[in-house]
Formats: structure tokens, C-alpha cells, sequence
């Protein structure tokens, strides 16, 4: 009879996570599984946070699962492998994006695009295939199938690569699949913020001329002078926009508000592509004769696959493309949870899980529960929810 | 010093115009340029009548200058050539499609987009380079620069051809352009109409399987049986709608009308691109989320350049790819308006100009105005307006 979750869940761990959505992170221990045939075992030294994390842990999109310990921009170093892996072995660097499972067999799949599988399994908050619910990374380790790991090359350094994982190739692949990768082409990056500003770096990395769009000139100096953009355009400015009328052969769309469109499309060359990377809430405006006059595209794009991953970071290496990060200790976490809400960040916090994760759990004076399997907290623990092989039973 | 426009228009030709907003066409005397070194002059055979043509003559647009003389989707027989000429000689049998010059130097051209040139001269209702106004295929002959006339393959009739120049660029482009084009790939096609069944064609041309996706169940038979379409599937239709999703790699949308685009996306599997053709009056509601979450595109085309409108014609000859047509007079001419006003036609109308057309004019009993130049018909001509070199002077 094959082992129950219960029994696979044997690895303990411990984490930050929301209870309710107030968003507040706090310590917890979870179980993860034992190593399969095919995972990898990572300690985590680093994960980055994202704007989907604060968007998750209060609820926003509906779908949370508490206790949830968000984090998908994972970054740290094998501890051990499955006896089916080949890919990896104990002491790489490696890292873990938003994703930790799929089908692997569908169209999508085969295709390369595992993040549009029916059966993605998101690095957390979502029922995993042994029906336990995924933990995030921000958390002290993680065991993955290898298909959803990748390595780090040497020369980027796992703080500044974290966030590659999922800001990196969510503007890389549609850099790449609408063909705005080639020199001497003109990309527009409309918002600079964590995607933002790691698309003016890969804009750059392709030999692009790199304009930003931004609703304000506030960051025009860091964009021209410490991001190497070439030209800034402040979206509120009408001759600004005028002077930029039909220039740019793509835009990349990481603003995730409801804003006009079409003064933004009429900055597109014919044939221009718009690729929206951010989710606006609600439905934009969109008039037909905008695309359709000068066969202009308006396309979503999500994340990517696990190949382009890979090629993302080994193409990073190559131009040293990394994120511009604020390191924060994990007692900081709600803070910058905070200053993140309120865009107070250039551009990316990273939790320095390896050296701060720890000591934020010594510092926890008593446990009052145990988790089902042995947990590594003392009886008298604060926590609100049992937590069995990483299904949640509230209290 | 260089001639003046009225000294080159010295070719007197016949058209059926429309004198105002009512849309009604009548005979009309007009002049033609000579013969410029880069010129082919074309006896005009058939005319296609496009939907667009009713638009504009009907000033639904706003722009109609009176008389209109619409018509671009030409076929006939070049009577002569200027010296420069290469390309094409007497007899050939040749089109002109939806425009009749651009600035042939631009971005846009060199790329072989005329289309999008800023310069674009349409075939009919466009101030000309030499400041008279154009005047369509509804007209015994036509003058045009090489470089915007086509050659018809020998295979393909004239009057079957015709509405390609339109119909059919408008549709292969976007295919072309968006690699939905492919054998194996599943194409919808969104509307049957003088668009839409030009599609299907083309679709299975390049061993696609096509879905045609209609509002009514009306066209099914006619889809499947007598047009080769795989599939059929009612938009209003719930369970045909499901059982359709997430199975289309493209849809060529030809729909001109505002109907709920999220349905329509959800038939795309990730990566799926909708086409728009057709041109929706007010602006679409688009959820971000329908094309973010799997990379879908929403792109506009609109007709193609003169390299692909040969290649068109050429892939045409080679799957015998025509529209379905409905010969029709030139007398006739405005009760076909009234029937395409109402979709009446499968699904395009023709006009026979080379064998009707001067029937038509030799049907006016008296003309009260002369033309500008000596005009074809006798004084007492119930012509309102003047025509001077093609523009036009209200009387």
C-alpha cells in the first residue's frame, strides 16, 4: 500500500504565515514531504517578496488558505536529491519559482509552458497532488520535483537572483515570445517597479532602446541614470506622450491598475505589441480601431515555463542582469509588508531566510500546540491552527 | 514647369457615385491621369462591392467626400503601361485593392506594410498626391502605380477574384502574420460573412481544421457541407460554447458588431490569438485576467501589404481559394446595398462593369452639366456636382 500523505509528510519545517486576512506573518511549523525519487531537497536562503504575496495573505484574490506561508522567488542550496535526479546534486545553488509541480504531460506542457497546465501546482497556498496544501518559500527549506528547480549560475548572487524567478521571467518570456528581443528595437516598460525595472535591465541585456512610461517623472533620474533606461516618458505629460506617438515596436504593461489604453496603444509602432503582465481588477476599455488601424496587438502574459527560466538566468549571468533589492531580516516582514503596500520599495525586498529565519523563532518564548507530526516547537506555542502533513485543521 | 493636375487628368471615364449620405448611386462623369511612366491603366471588368463600400458611401464614417465613387476590390485587363513599367504589359489580367499609392519610402513600406504607411492614398474618397480625389472600381477604368497592382493567376476568374483583394488580404495577413497558418492547427472562424467564408477557405488551404463560430445555427449546413468547415458552434449556445473551450489556437474574429469577448477568448488554448477584422463601433470590455492568465492575444489587422497580396492570390490559384460571389449589374447595384444593409448575400456581390456598366449609362436620356473636361455625356445631365480632375466642385 503506498504511504499516506501523513506518513511522506515526515520533514519538519518551519515557516511565516498569515493566519487570516489581516496578512500578519508570524511563525509556524509545517511538515514537508520526504524526499521522493525525483525531488530536491533545498535549504532556502533567500526569498524575494512579491506584490502577489501581500495580494495573497489578505485574501484579495478569495482563494487563501490559512495558515499560508506565501514566497515563490525561492534561492538556496540542495541538500539532498531524489535517486531519479540527475539534474542537481547536494551543494548547488539553485532556485524555485512559482510553481512546484504540473501535470508534465498535457500539450502545454510538452509545449514548455507548465505555468499553463490545468494541473499547475503553485509554490503555495494550493492543494498539492498528495492533498496536502503547498507552503511558500518564505520558510526554511523545500523539497521539489526537479523539473521545477533551476540553478543559479556562479556570477548572480542569490539575493539579487531571487526575485529573477518570478519578476525575471515574467517580463522575460514575453520578451521572448513576442520577438521584443532583438537589438535596435524600442521597448517601452510601462510602470518601474519590481517587473518594471528588471525589464529595463533585460531591454538592455537584448541591445533595445529602453524608454520607461511612467504616471510621474519621480524616478526618471534612477531610470536614466541607474538603470541605464534611455528615454522617460511621463504618461500625464501630453507632449511627452505626443513627441513618443508611434515609436515603440512593444510595451511591456506591468501596472496593474486601470488606466487609459489608448494613448498608451498610440504610442506603438504599426504592428506593435502591448503585453500585459500585471492585472488590472477590472475590465479595461479597449477601442477596436486602436488595434485593428495599425494591426497593433494587446496580449496577456503570465509567468513562463521552466526551459525559459533557465534561459532567463543563464542569459541574466551573461549581462548581469539581477534585481535591484532591499535584504530585509524575516522579524521585518511585516514591515516591509507595509512599506511594499504603499510602493515603498526600489524595487524588491528579499527575506534573508537562511541568517534571520531562525533566530525570529528562538525568539518565540513558548509553543502551546503540537503540530501532528513532531513539531519543533515547545508545548505552549501560540499557534491557531493544527497543522497535519500541511493540511490545515483549524483549532 | 510640371503639368497641373487638370492637365494630366485628361482620361474621361464613367462611375456609379453616391451624390450624398443617402448612399444612392447614379452615373457620373469623371476624369482619369494620364498615363504616368509609372502607371497601369486598367479596363475595369468586375468590382466587388465590401461592406465597407456601404459604410462609406452612406458617410456612417464621417469623412465621405460626395460624389463618392467607391469600389476597391478591382479586376480587369491592362490596356497600357507607362515606360517605367515592368512588371505588367497589355492584355495581363490584373487587381487593385484598397489602396492605390503611399509614400514607398517609409518604415511602413519598406517593410512591404503599405497598409500602415502614413502616406496611404486609399483606392476611393482620399485626396490623391496630385491633389484630386480618388474614385473606386465602381468605373469603367482606373490608373494606378505599378507597385499597388496585382497580378490575378490564370486559374483564378476575374470576377470570383475580385473580392479577394479585399476580403481575402484582410484575412490571409493576420493568418500569415500571427502563424495561424500552420496544417494541424484548430482555426475559428467568428462571423460567415463576405470575410469570414474567405477564412474557412484559406483555413483549410493550410490544412487547418476550422470551427465556424455564429451567432444562429442558420449557416451550419452551409459551413460544413459546401464550404469544408470542420466544425460548427453556436455562440449562443451554452453546452456548444464548453464543449468548444480552450481548443482554438486562433480565431479570425470578422464580427463588426459589440458582443462579449471573455467567451470568445475562453475558446483559445493558452497562447491563442483572436483576430480582430471587423470593426466594433464602441469600445470592448476586456478583463485583463482572460488574457494574462494564459497569454492570450487580442490583436487587430487590417487589409495587408502588396507583397502578401500577391502571395495571397498566388496560394489562392494554388488551393483554387475564390469568394462565393453573386454576379450582379451595374443597374443593380443600389438594391444590392439595400440587401447587404440586411447580410442578404452569399456573400459577396460582384458587379459585372465591363458588361453592364455602359448599358447602364447609355440608359440616361440626357445629362444637364458638362464636365469640367469634355465629359462622356450630352448637356442636360442631371449631374449635381462638377468634377474638375477629380475634385469636386458642388454645383
Amino acid at each position: 500500500m503506498a504511504p499516506t500523505a501523513a506518513e511522506q509528510h515526515t520533514r519538519k519545517a518551519v515557516g511565516l504565515a498569515a493566519r487570516d486576512a489581516s496578512g500578519h506573518l508570524s511563525p509556524v511549523a509545517i511538515t514537508r514531504r520526504s524526499t521522493g525519487d525525483d525531488d530536491v531537497v533545498i535549504k532556502i536562503l533567500y526569498c524575494g517578496i512579491c506584490h502577489s504575496d501581500l495580494h495573497s495573505i489578505k485574501n484579495e484574490w478569495k482563494n487563501a488558505r490559512y495558515p499560508m506561508i506565501p514566497g515563490h522567488e525561492i534561492a538556496g542550496e540542495v541538500t539532498e536529491v531524489g535517486k531519479n535526479v540527475t539534474k542537481f546534486k547536494a551543494g548547488d545553488r539553485v532556485g524555485v519559482g512559482v510553481m512546484v509541480n504540473s501535470c508534465q504531460s498535457c500539450e502545454s506542457c510538452n509545449k514548455g509552458f507548465e505555468n499553463h497546465c490545468p494541473g499547475i501546482i503553485p509554490t503555495y497556498n494550493t492543494v498539492d497532488l498528495d492533498g496536502t496544501i503547498t507552503y511558500g518559500g518564505y520558510s526554511g527549506m523545500v523539497v521539489v520535483h526537479e523539473r521545477f528547480v533551476v540553478r543559479f549560475p556562479d556570477t548572480i548572487p542569490l539575493d539579487k537572483g531571487a526575485p529573477l524567478l518570478c519578476a525575471g521571467i515574467t517580463v522575460y518570456s514575453p520578451m521572448k515570445y513576442h520577438g521584443l528581443n532583438a537589438p535596435g528595437m524600442h521597448l517601452g516598460v510601462l510602470g518601474l517597479g519590481g517587473l518594471g525595472h528588471v525589464a529595463v535591465k533585460f531591454g538592455k541585456a537584448f541591445g533595445m532602446k529602453v524608454t520607461v512610461i511612467s504616471s510621474s517623472s519621480g524616478k526618471k533620474q534612477e531610470a536614466l541614470e541607474r538603470l541605464g533606461a534611455d528615454a522617460f516618458v511621463v504618461s500625464k505629460d501630453a507632449d511627452e506622450m505626443k513627441a513618443a506617438m508611434s515609436t515603440m515596436d512593444g510595451i511591456i504593461n506591468t501596472v496593474s491598475a486601470n488606466i487609459p489604453m489608448a494613448p498608451l496603444l498610440g504610442l506603438l509602432k504599426p504592428n506593435g505589441k502591448m503585453i500585459m503582465v500585471g492585472l488590472p481588477e477590472k475590465p479595461m476599455e479597449i477601442s477596436p480601431f486602436s488595434l485593428v488601424a495599425l494591426n497593433k496587438t494587446l496580449a496577456g502574459s503570465c509567468i513562463g515555463g521552466m526551459r525559459d527560466t533557465q534561459e532567463m538566468l543563464d542569459l541574466a549571468a551573461k549581462h548581469a542582469v539581477t534585481a535591484d533589492i532591499e535584504v530585509i531580516s524575516a522579524e521585518y516582514v511585516n514591515t516591509a509588508m507595509e512599506r511594499l503596500a504603499k510602493a515603498d520599495v526600489r524595487y524588491r525586498f528579499v527575506i534573508d531566510i537562511g541568517n534571520t529565519l531562525d533566530k525570529m523563532l528562538h525568539d518565540i518564548p513558548r509553543m502551546s500546540h503540537m503540530c501532528y507530526t513532531p513539531s519543533v516547537f515547545e508545548p505552549g506555542s501560540p499557534l491557531t491552527y493544527l497543522i497535519v502533513c500541511g493540511s490545515v485543521i483549524p483549532k
